[in-house]
């Protein structure tokens, strides 16, 4: 509901209260903050809102907030579920860029106190998380769709509806142990004050980590020129070149890359080297849906999952997996059965207080020499294949072809990850998307004292990710990724060839 | 070689030979071979030999010896690699129906000592079975389409011949657990003078437990109309009724069948009840070869080889499952790392002495009440997915169709299987057949207080045997496969659903 005035904080005296917060300062080593951050490690993102109840993705912040009507919700559900699949905390969509407010916000009317349904979701979750032991954290859209000072040519009036919001979210809720903000590209980064935002929310929750989406990032450079390695914007499905963006923050966003292997987070800003942990963001459902649809979607492969989850907490990295609830308000059984299903491949433990990392060595195939029988361009060279990140890609001309590795002498491996590019085809929403993969027929062979032998061997389509383990360790001075068949010209992501040697 | 004359042994006295020998007699438990049988559980069958060498899965008996030529035998690699499996015993094919001999026999010439390499493998393969712990079992092909004497108008000179071969590999190579008899189909049942053969055999190897492939079954009759359940020959790929063939016999053989799970072994026999278990028999390879081909093939997915594995040891039943080396006269990499994956996958540790049994508790789904919204006619009813084996099926009329089942009310379910009927297409060997199945896109879904929801789905092709594991207990009234889309209307042999709760 809105009330007749806006309830401002004491700004003034931000400072002087952000004295006891643990802020942002250059360094090459993480601070207690990103600490805590990676003691949580992995935690479940929630999408729930407008978008739930219509076929979009993003809604324009015109459905009436009475559209928003689940008829069976359980929040407990939810935050059990997510305690029960291993995961440590929970980051709550509080508002979408629709601008629909997931708790009764006194600066506005389009939130749950005026909708079919007037439960205070933030509430619920945030109780549900302390019932269950798990974190709290809240995802805020910057870019709001629905709020008429948001269209004004003085845009200090959206500011202060902010400060508002963003008060009454990190007062009203107990701990907030993350604060995820989204939307910021619908305006140039310094029309934000992301040092005013920064400051506010240390104020009034110390510990919480801020990040803003599409930020922290370095353009794609070659990764050798920089000694600190830099976060390579890697990405499954898209390639861009993002700048530099919005400043200061605990840890760096952009939603849903995967970053580099090799990610060591040190950011040079202004002269001043900071640390800055990346938190990513993957979806559970194939088809990169965030809200839920109006019918049950399939979730990703659990191999897929599974090799994710170790690229995404390497290097101290925090990932959030999106499970979005559906139009009755609970978490879908088909879903959940996926999430514990990953739980137990990882081996994670429910009753572990704090997140225990877990992941492989880094692959004994990154960097290696390469080469291929067959190359689309220099700029899709066999080496993209190996360098660790999921960005770049090596792609043939050819159907039938061979990608090939040296690996390091002296060394065994047993576990190769495929990613493989996948075609997409863009769902009736408009966002969501599926992919079907090329290559349908391969082996895997192994160079041995001038012998090639065939390790691996599928006659089925390669799938999202494929993963092959194997139950001995095996040996190769070379390693080759042979294509028998492909229904179009294939091209690899990344091949990845591990080795559990310590 | 051939000598100037046969060695026969002293055949007369063999009935005061076989009174120390675990002969056959009516029983409704097993006696000490069927136990020991029992007690290695999991063997290795080794196909070797002629037909190795060229496209044929069965050669005439017409190539010269000097084709058999293997450049690279390594014997011990086969066993080392069956221990190392898990396997606790090796079923060598030492004469498939070519004639051609893997030992230096010395009443034909066409053997391995008058080929391109004069190792005697029944040797080298029953002194690695030593070094290894594991025991040592002979397949030996009645039919042979070399031996002159076969073709005799007499049939007594090739008994005669039979005789003195098996006298070889019964007298010449250690203890020898089992023989497998193949090729019985080319003469009537009677012409072999199985009584003969089964003495033979247990005077010189008292605790050889004997099989006849194609032998032992009853016709597939209405299994609820015999309270000993009988096996139903179920299989795969085919359907036939088979009457009831060689006697005696230590235990059953039909290649490729699969036992229903209510298999139990009793069988009447001119009014007497015998206890004879099971041998499934079952190839490595996707394609159902059991000669090696001179390229590498796929194997089964080890999800199907999992699922086969528990129902093909389940009752006490036993299995044994075809690894050919190649024309180097070595295992395949490749389906050396099937063979470990699958030992991990079921928990076989290659240290134990003794096969231990490891199987799923009875499919809470078998023999429950079922509905269809299509059947193709009444022989292809829901029930026939249900009835606890592979042989009948149930089949739709449409692409799209529901398979739905009650389940057992207050019990909990873990995991479902799936085989599905699949199209084949035979390979060039004109044996080999490649399989492709048919549902493309599936929910299993789950019913519970007058609600249907999902709880699996799936966009990728169901393959040989879908295997979905549950890590939380499901619960349902009703369970059904709802299939979304196929390439043609789908049949299913079985939909298993198994608990494991005690």
């Amino acid at each position: 509901m809105k009330s007749a005035r806006l309830i401002l904080p004491a700004l003034l005296s931000l400072t002087a209260v952000t004295a006891n917060a643990e802020s942002l300062t250059p360094s090459h080593k993480e601070n207690r903050c990103q600490k805590e951050m990676r003691e949580r490690g992995y935690g479940m993102f929630i999408h729930f809102g407008m978008n739930t109840f219509i076929d979009k993705e993003w809604s324009e912040g015109v459905e009436p907030a009475t559209t928003y009507n689940p008829t069976e919700l359980d929040c407990d559900q939810w935050v059990r579920t997510a305690r029960d699949a291993g995961f440590k905390y929970v980051l709550l969509v509080t508002k979408h860029h629709d601008g629909f407010c997931l708790w009764d916000s006194a600066v506005t009317d389009y939130d749950v106190a005026s909708s079919g349904n007037t439960t205070d979701v933030v509430k619920a979750v945030s109780d549900a998380c302390r019932k269950y032991g798990l974190e709290f954290g809240v995802y805020y859209s910057l870019w709001d769709r629905h709020e008429p000072t948001y269209q004004e040519e003085d845009f200090s009036g959206y500011l202060k509806f902010m400060d508002a919001q963003l008060t009454e979210l990190l007062t009203n809720y107990g701990d907030v142990c993350e604060i995820w903000f989204d939307g910021g590209w619908d305006k140039k980064p310094e029309a934000w004050n992301i040092p005013h935002i920064y400051e506010l929310v240390k104020s009034l929750q110390p510990n919480c980590a801020m990040g803003v989406n599409n930020s922290a990032y370095l353009p794609a450079t070659d990764l050798s020129a920089n000694i600190y390695g830099s976060a390579d914007p890697d990405h499954m499905t898209g390639e861009y070149d993002v700048q530099f963006g919005y400043f200061p923050m605990d840890f760096r966003l952009k939603d849903p890359y995967i970053a580099n292997w090799r990610d060591n987070k040190i950011y040079n800003v202004d002269g001043e080297d900071y640390y800055l942990p990346f938190e990513h963001t993957i979806c559970l459902s194939k088809q990169w849906n965030w809200f839920q649809k109006d019918h049950p979607m399939e979730t990703r492969d659990v191999d897929e999952l599974e090799e994710l989850f170790y690229r995404t907490t390497a290097n101290n990295n925090t990932l959030v997996v999106n499970v979005p609830p559906d139009e009755r308000g609970l978490m879908r059984q088909n879903e959940i059965n996926t999430l514990l299903e990953l739980r137990d491949r990882i081996g994670l433990n429910p009753k572990d207080k704090k997140f225990r990392h877990k992941s492989l060595n880094t692959p004994i195939s990154m960097g290696q020499p390469s080469r291929a029988t067959s190359v689309y361009s220099d700029e899709y060279g066999p080496e993209k294949a190996f360098d660790g990140g999921l960005y770049r890609r090596w792609a043939s001309t050819e159907p039938a072809c061979q990608l090939e590795v040296d690996l390091p002498a002296g060394k065994t491996f047993d576990r190769i990850s495929i990613f493989e590019y996948m075609d997409e085809v863009v769902a009736p929403d408009g966002f969501s998307r599926r992919r079907t993969n090329r290559i349908t027929d391969y082996t895997i062979d192994a160079y041995n004292n001038g012998e090639w032998e065939t390790i691996y061997m599928s006659t089925e389509p390669m799938g999202d990710c494929k993963v092959i383990n194997f139950a001995a360790p095996q040996r190769a001075e070379r390693l080759r990724l042979n294509v028998r068949n492909a229904t179009a010209p294939p091209s690899i992501y990344e091949f990845s060839v591990y080795s559990s040697e310590k």
